[in-house]
């Protein structure tokens, strides 16, 4: 049991109102404070990839007890669906039977986050910007305009939940001695749509997630309760084929009919949207410490944005208010001690899971339409399936588990050394399900577990 | 020649008043705002590192014909006096004949600095602190303090040359697609003092650059013109040796008897300045783009502060400074033309020095004091003065030539994996400098050559 503190949690996104439900069970205080209005009352923005609910995320929601309710706002997707150019559509399953990841609106989720919250007791103060903290005192300041009058909280914990352009992390940033650094991909996104049949039914396959992979860019899809698709467009913000270099409608005509032929009944949705929609930019954060003494810390993607091509930025944030907690009910009011084993052990796995997502942006555009990508996929799963114990892929490591991020990144790069040999092996092609591909990998993990 | 323009240069350091020459050279009206106080009228702070002015720093002033003026302020230092524990006084020569570096005090020549820059006829606002810039309008904000009333000034251009912490890089920060990192090394320094001889000689010699390595840590002692040396202490914050492990008198004089036997007469001096001064810490500082538009650009530390171990950073942006003059030379009126060509050529070259600072740290503080790494360096000036063309050493490429930091990175990569050949060779301590020795570094490098 710790001493109820008075604590403020700044930002009122996904991860700042699970970390005030987790706040509130412990028995604190709680007011949550975010510059924007309150999300449920206005309408989203047109920026947002829907996100993918995994392991992590559930295991996080179900320790308060929350899981339930918020699968009733998800879609389970089991297997992508690869719409590779000039193929017939190819699906490739995740993981074993059952396993799945979730499709959920961000807006959505976040609203139902606010109302369980709120319901827990949390106070929200929306619109109101917080411009400066006093790190050693836990004092925020609010007000209308950073030269304007400020009001001063006083609190005993400030908890920077504030994403991936963080104010509070920003004023750690000006501390000697602090690591930080923000690294923008030359890739934006867009915000597109799919709207539902007049049924309500889906257009597309509700169970999977639809990639479009085209090398240099990528669409894809993830389905929504009202039968509609939420859309992102993944493309270079300058160069030949660009955000920059399509300006007319015309341009966008001949872009959509000639890339996304199997969707072309929707094109004049897809130029509205394109017109409409801003195009966004995505960047991988890393700082250290991510703790103030026993004052501050941060929570989510104020510690660690990445990329979101392993779609486990949300499951990342919710894995951080489990450790945390866990750290909590190991050491009480030593609060100094919480956030230091906290930060610790976090900082590995998110550093882990920013180099993995980064590494998937790679590997979605321009390799799942590679037929050498897809074969090496096909013997994992193969060998995968046959010993379970002595081969979990990568990919289902990191979503389907709560193996460390940091130790799912170790043995996914020496499974990659395997399979890169198992590659070279002649004729692999034909007898990639053959015995002797099996007892190769059979040998060549036996020889990594004796040299690692 | 160009149109004349209103420019602010922010920070009156070494590279602004060396820039404020520059611009005035080229008929630009030049105002240098500096948030402290004039240096020419204070006392210096006591944390500072003495330069080395090397190749590159003299002959971006020599371009604007100060460069003798300056050396009358300089002591050239030829070799590096090794003091090795336990170990007679060894010294090793830099570079070939006349090729030296050179000690100059920072406070001495940046008072010097801001008085030619003046006398060029740029205008100095000390005092006046830089709370705001309108990048777009190339406007300033200074005032009293961040929240007071603010004075607005409008340039047709401004250059950030505000150090590490620049505060026009701060701004542009904020901006979307902007590539920025600042990591801290978990090394600090402390500036201390060996007084000159009664009769203002030196009490060690005056042409050598001193160093005391001791793995984990490292002191280093440059010469001032009056007989004193400016030293400089690096050690870990934390840890068994560390800032943070000598509290006391009794410890200090512990420390400094243990490890620095051979100036034990100046103990006292040490130990007093040891508790006066502070502990600095250093940073590496990456950023990308440098520019903004044709309005604002960032030159020397703003853009890329390096850790001090090559004794580059001024070196480097110098040389920034000499390099964006040929573009305003090449490019006349066309200032967006200017600053993507002079970020786009320095860019690779500040990554580079930043890297080979980086190593130096590693290499001054642990191998100088290794028998293996001495020797590698006396196979390789004894080949370099063989064979001028065919090896150019990486630290003199660095030092003493123009060539290019990135060419310099690369070529001191091939060199290094040639020597480690070379040091596998049996009984390489007794035929060091063999035939066959000879002959087998010129067999490596014919096959470099070819496979490069």
């Amino acid at each position: 049991m710790q001493t109820p503190k008075k604590i403020a949690v700044v930002g009122s996104g996904l991860v700042g109102s699970l970390l005030a439900i987790y706040l509130r069970k412990a028995g604190h205080e709680v007011e949550v404070f975010d510059r924007r209005p309150d999300v449920r009352k206005v309408k989203f923005s047109g920026r947002s990839i829907n996100l993918a609910m995994s392991n992590r995320g559930w295991k996080s929601l179900r320790a308060v007890g929350i899981e339930e309710e918020i699968k009733k706002l998800a879609l389970p997707l089991d297997k992508r669906a690869l719409h590779v150019a000039d193929k017939p559509l190819y699906f490739q399953k995740y993981g074993k039977e059952e396993e799945a990841i979730y499709s959920i609106s961000r807006g959505v989720l976040n609203r139902k986050m606010i109302d369980l919250a709120e319901e827990s007791g949390a106070e929200f103060r929306f619109e109101e910007k917080v411009w400066d903290i006093n790190l050693s005192e836990a004092k925020l300041y609010t007000g209308e305009s950073e030269k304007g009058e400020w009001k001063e909280y006083e609190f005993d914990l400030i908890f920077g939940t504030d994403g991936a352009f963080s104010r509070v992390r920003h004023k750690m940033q000006r501390q000697s001695r602090f690591n930080y650094s923000q690294h923008f991909i030359d890739v934006g996104y867009k915000e597109l749509r799919i709207a539902a049949n007049a049924d309500g039914s889906h257009k597309l396959d509700k169970g999977s997630f639809h990639i479009w992979p085209r090398g240099e860019f990528m669409l894809i899809a993830m389905p929504n309760l009202d039968g509609s698709f939420t859309c992102t467009l993944f493309m270079p913000f300058e160069g030949e084929i660009s955000f920059e270099s399509i300006k007319t409608e015309t341009q966008a005509t001949a872009f959509f009919e000639e890339h996304f032929p199997d969707i072309n009944l929707e094109i004049e949705n897809l130029k509205r949207d394109f017109f409409k929609n801003p195009t966004s930019s995505m960047v991988t954060i890393k700082c250290f410490p991510w703790s103030y003494w026993e004052k501050v810390t941060l929570v989510g993607d104020s510690a660690h944005a990445v990329v979101p091509f392993y779609g486990q930025g949300m499951n990342a944030g919710f894995e951080d208010i489990l450790v945390l907690y866990q750290k909590m009910e190991k050491y009480g009011d030593d609060w100094e001690q919480i956030f230091k084993e906290y930060q610790n052990d976090r900082k590995p796995n998110a550093d882990a899971i920013a180099e993995l997502s980064y590494r998937n942006f790679i590997e979605m555009s321009s390799k799942t339409a590679d037929p050498d990508f897809l074969l090496r996929k096909k013997i994992e799963k193969n060998f995968a399936d046959k010993h379970p114990d002595a081969w979990v892929p990568l990919y289902s490591r990191v979503t389907f588990s709560d193996k460390s991020y940091a130790e799912a990144l170790a043995i996914g790069d020496y499974q990659r050394k395997i399979m890169d040999k198992v590659m070279q092996l002649p004729a692999i092609e034909e007898r990639w399900d053959s015995k002797e591909v099996e007892r190769t990998i059979l040998d060549l993990l036996a020889k990594e577990v004796k040299t690692s």
